[in-house]
């Protein structure tokens, strides 16, 4: 088999699992999938106040190179987003805001992005969402191999073709495919359980109550000492 | 006596003179304290335009691990700011808007956190400030011992409990609890003189005139070149 | 000749390309010309939707210290851009707004500082635009030489007195004096051209169709798989 | 399923396999894998002149807590590669002399940790080699939950159990299990024909002509300028 | 008072003390003074096998300044250590062979460095041990104030004339001088209860056992999985 | 012109001069150049003890593809120095020892990579020095253009084709061309004088003293105070 392959797969995480997970956001989601599927926070997002789900369609870089995006945008279905990295790392704006209407036009919802964005006052003003390293002026050009839809790692998560993809103003969370229905039922039970927590602590309830931390704290030996 | 403590203590500054070195916002409070206490630009706000100054709760925490947040909620007085820091580097995410409302019950007006925060989005519709190393999603457990209001040290300043932190859009500078009336004083006399300074600068003056650089300039041995 | 010098120069970017260049905004300036000039992404923008086009006056400052910038000031015509580095990395706060407002008061249109900024809520609200290393509350000496219009070296590229620098949401791109009138024509003809692919993609048109890709892929040894 | 587990398996590469990548070296071998698999460069060797080749055991820990190295140990056959990673980054002191002995004792030949390292000094008077990110004498506990033999990400490559480590002094690179031997007839047959053309290059003659390369400048636009 | 003192002092551990501390070894006291005071790994040794104990002298500089080590030379005692930083962040070479010399004519055994070092030849030469931020040819000037023997803050922790620096291939450790004598104490006991382990482990028995983690791992539910 | 051109020249240092910088030593020739050229600490030496100075022959390449070292190979003369730099930054190792033995059969005497080296085992073992900013085993491509013999820019200096190249275990300077013989001069009478100093400080006396520091200290405000 090539080394460069580009994978057409209908692999997808349903419609309203997505749904779902984009209301649940993605730290709640990352602690419904068992604390799991942070990426790093190094990846950042260019703009304030997106949330969204779906379902990735990966892409393997050579680094100064954005050719395999090209390639990535056939291959997206409505609701996908689109997960780049480079083969080592690099910081270069290997996506602006051609390649973003070019991707919202096939129906891709975001971008996560192991390297670099420019163009990213339009992005703004065109609404699409972009997670990324970097923001860099430094052009890209289109002359290397690279694979899509193939497992990657971004941010020390692995990340495959389908698995869901949420990120919103706190980062990126990856769940893999097979446990997005899961972690949806899991977020919801968390978002009802956390809605009554925080009544009970705006209510002035202490963790340590609530949560019963007292003989945790007196077991581990931390000892309370009043200054005089 | 135990490696782990919480203090409790009633070292405050006084709230008028917190309310005076927030008005004066972090730089002039750093300058006015004789050019000391500024932690270091890695801890940048989350939100624009919060102006907070407030009386120091210190915690220290194990690295992933915000056990000991929870119990510092308890030591936290109306007008506190709460300064975390974990025992080795961590970009872990050991708050979000569940500590952030128990906080707020209990009357803090900001945290300073030398690791991650989650759920941005939320504090920033909460008006609740937050000054970080990172947003991350990644979840932290509560198993850990630690210290509460101990001398800790952030971005290279040594914070203890009850000193002055006055934190805005310029960061996070910390006052020594003894010297934060002295610094308010010289603090609102350095605005005044700045107001006049920046008539004359804006009316055109130079500041090489102004603050009579010229000199210096010629003892230094720069020397003035016409570009033929 | 002494190591520090100030240099007068009348070297200056024509007004109107100057115009254009900001109209082409900084990404579609370094790709029109021949993608160079582009100033590493560690300097960002302290604030959302500026976009100035000057020419540069530069700065050469002893780490610490902004006695330069004052010196500079003197230096500056309507429609420069402020150019300050170090000659040894440093975050430090080396400008706040009584700068701010004196180089504006001689008609600077921006700084562009390899190194750290403060008073930034005051910026922002004088929409006094800057691109910095670091926002950070350390204050400054005004204490030892430095050169103003010298040569010098910012995020990996060389700034010379008098080059334009082209700065938005996407950070700073420097274009030679000697090349920037061509630069324009290549910038405006690349954003017409840009608009033409723009409308093409928006209509759904792959650009692995519009650029010919498909050929350079199988070129590559790049091989469609289907997923069973 | 538990989300923490210690996976008891016999993956492992044979043993004439590994000697030869060994043999290969780090560098060799990524390339005759299809230039995959080289862990990043923050991990580097605290030796100078070790040379290794193992099947590898993975662990992952909680920050700032080798609990589960201790439980990995059990996991170890002769000639086996601790792998360790935290699921947050960490560059705390896990591992030390009395770890290594431990591990040696099993029949490890040697570590590469995600992390810190200490009693570096005796870890180079055994010979006993480790590729870290840090040498840290921050200490660690033994308190938290983590897994062993499950597939981690380090230095943004996935790791298997069982998967072959070479390691050197030019860092570390990764062979799934399935690969290795495939690898090792490759980067064979590299070797040679590395030494022929080393033989030729020693000679004077030119990589330009040996690759070939000439007609590729051409085809760049490369041109050749002379400079009076 | 002045901001800028020069501080004389007595205040020093006592010889015995310091040499039992020397052959303990940084990550050996770290754990015995329960695992406080290890400087962060940032800082590292510019040799091989140098492990010393001395009394600490401190320097806060002006970044890009040594001044201040100079005026510290005269403070020296013999057997002390000298530990310098900056009052914002630097890479500069602050000391070279000439200082060294002049430090060690005044009996000071080795230096610690939040800076940069240069003439690492030949203070490798000279057997001067120095741990640093970075090497760098970078140049400095005599030219600002700053202090001695004040309370300073490298890598994370706060060390004080006269406090126990513990220096090694393992890095840099702070025990406070009042705590200097009992963390002998402990490093001693420890130093024994580790050769005992050692043995224990070097026969093959394993930490679990030894530690008796095997019910901990039970408890925090870790499950055993054998591969089929 | 093309963008991408080699420039074939005649520019050198003298044998001799290079010799004298040579003995000098980096941090020596830095200060004797006024304090100027130093690159980088991120660039450091793979190998301890080696000390070089060449002419510099620059090169400047795509990230992650090596092919114009291969064409650099050809304008080295014996005694050169080739440096390298990438248009974007870059860790992949560039440079193994098939390219440094081709560059030795040219004559070349060290490379100074602001990139990755590999094969630094074979490196060391051949006695060919290099300065890198990270050992890497990731390989490079052949495919893209760039540039042999223009100014290029690393570690924040330029360095032009012919410029002298000092580099040893303090790591690199660059000396432009037509100041190196100047340089050297004063190199030497620095040598002189640091010998002269360096023996009167090994003889106890104080850097306050000789240097003539105590009247600045006092200007500056410092004063001493004794600690009871």
């Amino acid at each position: 088999m090539s080394r460069h392959v580009i994978v057409r797969t209908a692999r997808r995480v349903p419609e309203d699992v997505l749904k779902g997970l984009a209301e649940a956001g993605s730290s709640t989601v990352h602690e419904a999938d068992g604390r799991r599927g942070a990426v790093g926070p190094e990846l950042t997002p260019i703009q304030a106040g997106a949330r969204v789900a779906g379902s990735a369609v990966t892409v393997s870089c050579h680094p100064g190179d954005n050719l395999m995006i090209h390639a990535a945008v056939e291959q997206v279905r409505p609701g996908d987003v689109v997960v780049v990295t480079t083969t080592s790392p690099s910081t270069d704006g290997m996506l602006g805001d051609l390649l973003a209407t070019s991707l919202r036009a096939r129906g891709a919802i975001g971008v996560v992005l192991d390297a670099g964005v420019r163009d990213v006052a339009e992005l703004r003003e065109m609404g699409f969402p972009v997670w990324a390293r970097a923001v860099s002026t430094q052009g890209t050009v289109k002359a290397s191999p690279g694979s899509v839809n193939v497992p990657i790692v971004v941010g020390g998560q692995v990340i495959r073709p389908g698995d869901a993809i949420v990120a919103d103003d706190d980062g990126v969370v990856v769940v893999p495919h097979e446990r997005a229905a899961e972690a949806l039922d899991r977020a919801r039970a968390r978002t009802v359980a956390e809605d009554a927590k925080r009544d009970r602590l705006a209510a002035g309830e202490l963790g340590l109550d609530m949560y019963g931390l007292r003989p945790l704290l007196e077991q581990l030996g931390v000892v309370y000492v009043d200054e005089q």
